[in-house]
């Protein structure tokens, strides 16, 4: 009897966006990690060779491979006795700031889940691709993983107990993204944060933090682009990233809301309230990065609302 | 003839909210300050004796008292030279926590600005009332006057420009202070401030401001109680009220949503989503003060909708 496949594809997600910093993050609808998975009857893991423009830069050891790993916490937590086979399609750049880890954790979570007859809700489920990026960049942060299992704009007001909180948001929000091809570990990327802050700072970028909840739930574009500042994160990683300053104010001058990084970086996003301001902002972009002689490429999205999504099922 | 008098009265404020340092306040129905405003043919601003509970601590200076300092800013941008008379009840106590201050000059611009025939919205009238705060405490901080002034929540996004937004809460909730008879002044509980935060707190504090946020605005209890926790500047505030721990406990076991200092204190202010229960935590707030032998007074009451009242227009 042929085994049962499920193949879901999970989203790429922008952490941080601007003020939020290791608080939020979204998703978009592209590019998306495919990730096949099957139960068999031979134990362990088992990843084949990985498929994708970026595939063959990950290992297929599971207890190394962020699907793997979000796999076996998710079976940790189950009687299970069995194998798991592990189709991957790795469409999402490494070390780009688009949460590349987490939406490989977040399909694989999200496919056996489906698998094992949705034991747990997508909710239940972050917990497991947490322990992914653990593997992956030293922390088990949650501000990629919730968005690409839940879609849209996800909080996380705390992690002891963990709190997720799904912000409503306007209907009409597009993503630019724009990655250049330059390689930001997330690691290295947190290592030029500051320990301390002021709490001047600080207090400015809870203000805006909290406006752009207020905006987003209100459906406030105005306030939205004006609460999408960084005054803590930004300064000291634009620093990282070739171009940036003329990258955000090509953005700016195209009519975005707000740009800054996305995530660890180096890749930056723009918010915006019309596709075709989001379309010109991605030329303009672009061509500020090219004037750095960096290649970039660059994605288009509303914000997601679909959450992963079942591929095939049979 | 007889001047023409406007009598108006503007609320206490809660500033801070826990989680919301320097950025967010809101206005309670009372205590209320009451000032009457005429216009007179006598050039400057004549102050008569102050009436109210507090009032003899007042001076009757202009330039020293946040009313007359928060007229005399609004007559700097009208072309007026004639005179006002300024009656004032003072019923909020002084360096209480409480806004006092900011009550005093809500009413006063508010109670012009009916003279001059509405020439301010309530939101223009903010500036205004701002320069007391500069007077009373040493900044120009608007997270008293703008609530006092709006009513509800409001939010201090930023203050280059100034942008305040109300933010929408639900219907059911309450507000127990309890002030404890000792003065703290704004400028003293602001030197145990620390200058630098650690970047780790300022993630948990707008962490839990965002909750707080979302919690009201989309009238989620549970989320506005989890929300309601400081880390930053509660701690080291605390140490200047005797008994904090205790009575923000009495709070907690009365059942409310959650329990902090009421701007710079020594006030403590608790929000619950019934009036029994507030009523109860009011009670046990103050018995747990009294173990400390403090006097304290008690005020009740839901979320101010009704911004500065006319009491009287004639």
């Amino acid at each position: 009897m042929k085994n049962k496949f499920i193949t879901v594809s999970a989203p790429a997600t922008v952490a941080n966006v601007a003020c939020g910093f290791d608080a939020i993050g979204f998703a978009v609808n592209n590019p998306c990690d495919i990730v096949s998975v099957g139960l068999t009857n031979f134990p362990g893991i088992h990843i084949h060779p990985i498929g994708g423009a970026y595939g063959s830069l990950l290992s297929t050891k599971a207890e190394i491979n962020t699907a793997g790993v979000a796999i076996q916490s998710f079976l940790n937590k189950t009687k299970y006795k069995g194998g798991v086979e592990v189709n991957l399609t790795k469409n999402l750049p490494l070390g780009s700031g688009m949460g590349s880890s987490a939406a490989s954790a977040a399909a694989a979570v999200y496919a056996i889940n489906l698998l094992f007859d949705n034991l747990f809700t997508a909710e239940d489920l972050i917990p497991f691709a947490m322990e992914a990026e653990r593997i992956a960049c030293g922390t088990a942060h949650a501000d990629n993983v919730a968005p690409a299992l839940l879609g849209g704009f996800v909080l996380i007001r705390g992690y002891n107990p963990l709190d997720v909180v799904q912000i409503p948001f306007p209907e009409n929000l597009y993503c630019t993204i724009v990655h250049p091809h330059i390689e930001l570990r997330t690691e290295d990327s947190r290592k030029v944060l500051p320990k301390e802050i002021s709490l001047k700072n600080g207090v400015t970028q809870w203000s805006n933090f909290a406006g752009l909840i207020s905006g987003l739930t209100t459906k406030n574009y105005e306030l939205i682009g004006r609460s999408l500042q960084d005054v803590i994160v930004e300064p000291v990683r634009a620093t990282l990233i070739p171009g940036f300053n003329e990258v955000k104010q090509s953005a700016i001058n195209s009519g975005v809301l707000g740009c800054s990084i996305s995530g660890s970086g180096p890749s930056v996003f723009a918010l915006s309230t019309d596709e075709s301001i989001a379309n010109r902002a991605a030329i303009a972009m672009q061509q500020a990065f090219a004037n750095y002689r960096l290649k970039t490429d660059a994605y288009l999205s509303p914000i997601n609302i679909n959450k992963p999504q079942i591929i095939s099922n049979n």
